[in-house]
């Protein structure tokens, strides 16, 4: 190994030595931000945001396939539109930003720059929404939003961040329900399937549900430093906004009655997840679904056998590309292989494809995978198919080797000493008994920094004993500290 | 034709009783947008999103198959940097909307929501760009911008609307130049074979450049009522952004310099530009390529045929999905044919199958264009063949039949007697002489209302004397009413 490629290893921290800095360093250097000159605001870099389109586009195929639209909504919502639905309000006024002026003249009327969109999208449904046929209505937005965080951190937490919102309007509620768990399970999927974040879905309880909604519900996944992380929620909104904003419906049976509503929504903290539940002290490491690049081509040839190893490459670069690999031939002069080798794993490339002289007389390559660090030597006849296939069995590994660390970090108990003790020393998830009273709830955060991160929709086992009160249970919840 | 057929067509207003008025009667009819609560903000309906996921769709391979990337910089830019380059914040801060506070906090420092993202751009790029090894910076960004806008119309004049603005930093001039000029001829390519909108390319006066920019370069279209529209503009920006933000490069000659910049941007304007270009009394006309809705299937059926007609137009709907055609099936029963046929002619679908029980007898379909009202009546057997060839053959149809109508609609003359007539009996684009005074642009500007368009690339015909001041001239300038 040459000094640089010593340094290149050097310069990010240890999961182990500091998780929290191992993290900041991992998204500087596989480029995928860059903090900016506004508070609280990153820039999204190409790299990142090649990552994010990937990622659009696995969720958006989704939520076509189940029957939404896309459509775009105002950024700006006047106050008093905000300030319809009591609890939402509430929620959201401590951190939304305000315009107050346009050029130079000052505004009537303050406007918010929307830190989600029920208040201006449920105004348009009051307009659009008459009769039963108009039902159900399902919109979904891709768009900004900003709320005014104190504490911000990449992708996790930033004062603006890219979403999705979906806002559907229903006849009644067990279509409301339904299409909120619908959508749950969409989100499941695209983060089981496309991210490889296995993911435990549930409710959330009164303290941690949205504001104005009647019920949340989420997905939940646990990091590699056993912190959890909400990955996306679903909520069935009742006819709150409905009641305030007046969206009736004239019904088969000639009555007017309220539509139900739901929103569900998903953003670019996916992003976090998958950095935190696939990074490693090497970097990152990327899902071959989402990968902005899923293998790199590097040639290794001492000068003289430079042109001959260079053009072979080419073609093979070709013939995969033609296969459909987002591939990237790295055949840079001014680094070496090893450095090279940094680089793409810094990146979470899955696969890196070595073709060195001795390789092209015994016609074959070398694959080196991301995920687990073995090497493989392949023929270059048909080597396109090897690769897919490889793809293939790195994405069901990862999801596998996460569903192992969850499993592995995930603690039963109804004993608060031991409960206190495992959060302290090694956190993980902790399936406990909850009487269900918000007192107990709420007396646990506050003595662990342990939240209920949600109630599962199958309890497993038999009913207990409320970890912090003692009284019989038959309800379980997921506890655990989270970002 | 029945009644309510009738009360269809008559709801919208017609190009020659109220152009304008026609215009907002399709854009709302149509369903492409609808008016918001939020003063100048339109909201982008889910048919006039498909289209504009459309529009983006076309583009962004364009940018992206020039070497661009996608990446997203942040919705505020701090004031002190938008101030930073003199022409450009004289440009912009009239019509910019300020956010003063954040939660119930003032700020520091007040923020502006970006009008375009130059300045925080290259404040980023001024960390990123040390080497030539850096260069070029070929970098694109898909988002929402805001201007505050006294007089606004639905896609051609919002105080928000959705864009994409490319920034790319070049080693010289030349490098600059010819990025500038590449972008403009990917938004000719584009609004030529896509959305069959022929475009003059050419330079903008020094009155009419970009706010910052050396030179910027413009494509102009011609609306059916004889007005122009600036479709999309690309800017040679030179160094004066990166002296003001210090963007500079060690050049391989050791020496530092500053880089050249181009910025480019294309907008939901385009949305206004198809309509204005295809539309007529009866609604919207849609290009094949970018139609959300490419065919639209109608089984006509009395009821004892119902089932018959109604099982053979599922299995043709899903025979014609197969081939790639986007297709929907129209089997609402509340609705007659004709009330159908009028809709989607509203909403501009390019074609439209009819399948009755006569024509499954001699197992044939009618296809109905939208461009021409021609009738055909095609075999049902291999008719996504004949579908896909159609299209086709109405894009290119859509693409001649709109260009003849600007060459009938452009006039040549030198005489300001005559130019101000056909401005006022006619409009469309005069190709007049100018000698290159901005006295003799304004004066023009002041007494007929036009303003020069573009300067062509390429000036037709001899040397003449300029249209106002009548001194001798080589340059060819286009003047038109415009938008």
């Amino acid at each position: 190994m040459g000094r640089r490629e010593k340094e290149f290893v050097r310069e990010i921290t240890s999961q182990e030595a500091d998780y929290s800095q191992w993290y900041l360093d991992v998204v500087l250097k596989a480029q995928l931000m860059d903090y900016s000159p506004v508070k609280g605001c990153m820039v999204i870099r190409p790299y990142g945001f090649a990552l994010w389109e990937n990622i659009q586009q696995g969720l958006d195929r989704r939520i076509k396939d189940t029957g939404h639209k896309n459509a775009y909504f105002p950024l700006f919502i006047p106050e008093s539109l905000l300030q319809k639905e009591a609890e939402h309000v509430e929620g959201f006024a401590p951190e939304v930003a305000w315009v107050t002026h346009g050029g130079s003249e000052k505004l009537a009327e303050r406007l918010v720059v929307r830190p989600t969109s029920e208040t201006i999208i449920c105004e348009m449904y009051s307009r659009w929404i008459q009769s039963w046929r108009d039902l159900p209505v399902l919109i979904n937005q891709w768009c900004n939003v900003v709320r005014w965080e104190k504490v911000t951190r990449p992708f996790l937490r930033t004062s603006e961040f890219l979403w999705q919102e979906g806002h559907t309007a229903h006849r009644n509620e067990e279509e409301a329900e339904a299409e909120t768990l619908l959508m749950l399970d969409v989100y499941r999927d695209f983060a089981e399937n496309d991210l490889a974040v296995p993911v435990i879905p549930g409710r959330k309880t009164e303290n941690e549900k949205f504001a104005g909604a009647l019920r949340t519900y989420t997905i939940e996944a646990l990091m590699s430093d056993g912190k959890a992380l909400q990955a996306g929620t679903s909520h069935n909104l009742g006819e709150h906004f409905a009641r305030v904003f007046d969206i009736t419906y004239l019904d088969k049976d000639g009555t007017l009655k309220y539509v139900w509503q739901t929103s569900w929504g998903a953003s670019t903290r996916l992003i976090g997840a998958v950095i935190m539940v696939h990074g490693d002290d090497r970097g990152l490491a990327l899902p071959p679904k989402i990968a902005p690049v899923q293998a790199v081509l590097v040639p290794i040839a001492p000068k003289q056998a430079r042109e001959t190893v260079l053009r072979r490459a080419q073609a093979l670069f070709s013939e995969l590309k033609e296969a459909g690999v987002r591939l990237e031939l790295d055949d840079r002069e001014e680094y070496s292989a090893g450095w090279k080798f940094n680089e793409w794993e810094m990146k979470g490339v899955p696969l890196r494809i070595e073709l060195g002289p001795r390789d092209l007389e015994s016609g074959q390559a070398v694959l080196v995978r991301r995920d687990t660090g073995e090497k493989v030597t392949a023929p270059l006849a048909g080597l396109g198919g090897k690769v897919a296939a490889l793809l293939l069995e790195i994405q069901a590994n990862m999801l596998e080797k996460a569903r192992r660390f969850r499993e592995e970090n995930t603690s039963c108990t109804d004993d608060y000493g031991e409960f206190k003790r495992i959060i302290e020393e090694r956190r993980g998830l902790i399936v406990s008994h909850w009487c269900g009273d918000s007192e107990c709830e709420l007396a646990v955060k506050e003595e662990t920094k342990a939240t209920i991160r949600c109630l599962p929709f199958r309890p497993e086992g038999p009913p207990g004993r409320c970890l912090r009160c003692g009284s019989q249970s038959g309800t379980v919840a997921y506890f655990a500290r989270a970002y």
